[in-house]
């Protein structure tokens, strides 16, 4: 029986398995990690575009500044996220493998339309590149969504975490889905509003996420 | 005896050493995360090249969004693959380290492809592009050939592991490799269908390896 | 009781939970490797500038040699003190995570000062980028007194870590961004002396730490 | 006495502490791992410089894949080396600490000086690029020797470590330094056998660390 031999592996001593969700949310981190670092790649003095001296280039070039720290809050308050959300699950299997993937992906991503975000946000096109960023985030919520799903078809949650609890987390990510689609959609026409929006969301769920954080004594 | 007083400070408890497959797991996930957060680098609005509004710009990038999603699910599927062969491994040896740098040689070097295939995909080399593209697999399926070899031949697999999982795992291989090598000649005068046959193989992988995955209790 | 199901999923043995600060601290130190490794990026042989042959030009990148160890020992020595502060914390809650993250983002920051420092370090607006450069650490100080600051407010410090040990290192906290204030001031009339300043504070927060470190026997 | 509090914390089993070598060498391999993945960032279509198809394109960038898999293999065994070192030790200090920082600067440095050899590894200038390149071992090689003598000098090493043991390392990687030193000057009259010496001395190393690796049962 393999199945049983590979459930036997885990218990062995001597050399210790990677299993359960510890590789998984390692190479998670190491992805937060990596593209919230990568942000600071887009600033760059040539794209203040003035003549004038070093301290008007560096004034100039408020709209990466703000880019940046936008797009560093949101991968931050992600990466709490997931470490929440990781930390009530007591093992992955392929599908919850693969959702993680679309979750990454969207973290991946984020450099990119924070980019177009700081090259347009003083510009004519700002409300295009804050939908474009506001999109991003739709197609992110839609990855939780997908790998809070997952978890919850395979019953890979904690048996300590109870259905009422599973409920509350999904009926969360489903209405955050949401707000970010009304947010892409008002950023058309009022792009400061969706990104005021955007930050509404991020520090209500640091909020409402702090109650049951584990009290470790 | 140097090799016993070696193999004694395994079994320090004060100290944990890193020994088994813990660094080298750890050295190759951060590579494979690093790798697949590099992509989006390659994903640049300069690269557009079109006139217009910043939405014909962000469309027109589609050949972009496409090699930058493909090679992620390909670093995923690989990182998915040798998290699984290498829990089936009790320790590492210098050979099976160098191979396993092989293997990360070609994971480092997928962005160039990458970049390659997203520049060409809908111009008149893109048949040049995907088997370029198409031709990094066949080098990394060569390496991973080499790894499963190196661990196999200096029986480094787990007692658990019988020999006929072995000859299955090294069969698996042999023949992805073959496919990989049929997809880079089909590229050079279908390069679609090229790329359709590197997405099946991988999905056909995470099917295959499913039904051995640890059943953690 | 929720607070106390969580609580109690930590002392789970089966599945090791990532509790406490070690998923903080794996987070973290990843951005530190990784912004300490991306000042390379800033250093090209096109910054030189100068015409002539190829030794000519790898002597007048000299400035981007400079600000690359420099930015590079500023780093390192911040892992250090990063390190020293959070082995004597027991356990994170969620305004910690954030002022971390605020920390973190001045470590994702330092590549931009870098590049700015090396590009105008032997031109006529020298003083401007390094008292930019001074400035980042103020920022940067700010986010580490705020991070020790939340810390004692939870009493999230070790019990063995006595209020006097608290007391010496808030006052040295707060003398440090005094320092890099005066710093970054002295920077606008004499930018080299405010540099040796910073370099002189690296060396001497090295030494003061050095007396409690653990003696591991 | 504040020393035997810190040491006790080493003792507390409830929250894990990182102490001994387990932190730095996590460190130590992030950044081995990002260095050795933004080398493929220096590999760009436009650096082909040719007229001509695609594939004559691919073909003119041998220099930078020739230099990509020789600073690949160089990190590599840089790497492995660490690796072996690290394992002697049984915890870290502060001077420890700092010459690590030397060895991982000069990690950092290497995609430098492999984009300058790649950028010149077929023009006029191969010799100086070399030179360029193989004196960055000859610093890379200085800093790990400051690593063992400051490993050595802190009396770090294991206890199962014998004196003859350590003498031979330091040995070891003073004939490395030598040969690194002629190597470079070997480079400026002629560049390729500079270049096949690097590689006989990592395949040496990897030869002549072979026999003591742990043998795990």
């Amino acid at each position: 029986m393999v199945t049983s031999n590979y459930a036997q592996l885990g218990r062995t001593r001597e050399v210790p398995l990677t299993e359960g969700t510890s590789r998984i949310e390692a190479f998670s981190d190491g992805v937060f990690a990596i593209a919230v670092t990568l942000l600071i790649l887009e600033i760059r003095l040539q794209h203040a575009g003035v003549e004038g001296s070093l301290w008007t280039g560096l004034l100039a070039l408020w709209p990466y500044y703000f880019a940046f720290v936008l797009s560093f809050f949101v991968i931050l308050v992600t990466w709490i996220a997931h470490h929440d959300l990781m930390r009530l699950v007591r093992a992955t299997n392929r599908p919850v493998q693969l959702a993680n993937g679309c979750a990454l992906l969207y973290v991946t991503f984020i450099p990119f339309p924070t980019a177009v975000l700081a090259a347009h946000l003083g510009g004519a096109e700002a409300s295009t590149a804050v939908a474009f960023y506001c999109g991003t985030f739709v197609f992110g919520s839609g990855a939780f969504n997908l790998l809070v799903a997952t978890i919850t078809r395979a019953q890979l949650f904690r048996p300590e975490v109870d259905a009422q609890t599973i409920r509350r987390i999904r009926r969360g990510y489903r209405i955050t889905f949401t707000i970010y689609v009304a947010a892409t959609l008002i950023a058309l026409v009022a792009p400061w509003v969706a990104l005021a929006i955007n930050v509404a969301v991020r520090l209500h769920l640091l909020h409402i996420r702090y109650q049951p954080a584990p009290q470790v004594p």
